[in-house]
């Protein structure tokens, strides 16, 4: 069976960085927009929108009257949300199927639970991830960092509740994953050397 | 100035063993129980009479009625507490200033934050901790594993307890580690060379 690494991480916390590094040291594929641009192209839906979807907004369920009672019933946009992940579910068990490789987000460390992959995920304080957003994301340059901290805690919202909707499970929480690695004090290059290391080690190279 | 590796670790993870390995990888020294004795020696208590207080009990208050009012004052082990505490911390800072090391629990993740430790936090699945129970810890052979994992969770709530007494902070909370490592899927000889290998790369070979 391939090995997979799977990435969660808060966002600012380099974890695509060493997602990307590992990769490269690995010398295996590296996915994470890829993966929303297939969804995008077999859902025939804008890769805006399924970004959109897929992370960045919570579930919302309209109740409708029925008689005296409410019921929350599939709205379309839910229906839709519900066909990406279908997709994304269907898109990754493929990569994975194809060879070793990272994967970020996408509550990868679930889905492809039965290939057992290394599940990782990554955080930082949060004065280290401001710094860390105010270099490395243009539109945050002009942003104070009051404004820059809402922006990373109503992302990292947003992957929490699309990690509950499809997995059931606490997004962050340290039992979902075999290792959870803070990025404030340790160079990200170590970081991915180490993890790399811990690969080859336990599954010899891929 | 010498470089820390510090382990908090949950009852039947590994930590102690992780420690062992990688002191014994980085030939650098390995201090856990050795400190109570120190302790001991030092504040004239019995061996067992430490351990008790610094891991296993609670704290508790006998309120006095002064008046109308009630007031919590110390009380006799409540200031052996305090005692042990304070000697403790001077004990781990000079360990700490003879070379490199590790340190298992005590606190020493927050007690040597002026050395910037390397704080890991090893923990594990609750089946993996109750067979590794049973197989290590003698005492542990003919109790039930309902019995055993009671048993586990009384000394990690201790451990919880005293971790909130001396850093006022949450025990086992991944921000206060800079590597949390579960245990349950990964060898821990490979897990220990990994931490090594994190130890040399980011500092060099001490």
């Amino acid at each position: 069976m391939n090995r997979i690494i799977t990435i969660g991480r808060e966002f600012g916390s380099g974890g695509r960085e060493i997602g990307k590094r590992v990769a490269e040291i690995l010398q295996i594929p590296y996915y994470d927009n890829e993966i929303v641009t297939q969804i995008s192209e077999r859902t025939k839906l804008a890769e805006d929108y399924v970004n959109q979807f897929s992370e960045y907004k919570p579930i919302t369920y309209f109740p409708i009257t029925i008689g005296r009672s409410f019921q929350p019933i599939a709205n379309p946009a839910e229906m839709q949300r519900s066909a990406i992940c279908i997709e994304q579910g269907k898109i990754l068990t493929e990569l994975a199927g194809k060879s070793g490789c990272v994967i970020v987000g996408r509550c990868a460390d679930y889905v492809l639970g039965a290939f057992y992959p290394m599940r990782l995920f990554i955080y930082a304080d949060i004065d280290f991830k401001i710094k860390r957003c105010r270099e490395k994301v243009p539109e945050h340059g002009h942003m104070s960092d009051k404004e820059i901290k809402q922006q990373i805690q109503a992302i990292d919202k947003s992957r929490a509740n699309y990690y509950k909707f499809v997995t059931g499970l606490q997004w962050s929480k340290k039992t979902n994953y075999d290792m959870c690695i803070n990025t404030t004090l340790y160079p990200i290059k170590d970081l991915a050397y180490t993890i790399a290391q811990l690969y080859e080690r336990s599954w010899g190279v891929d």
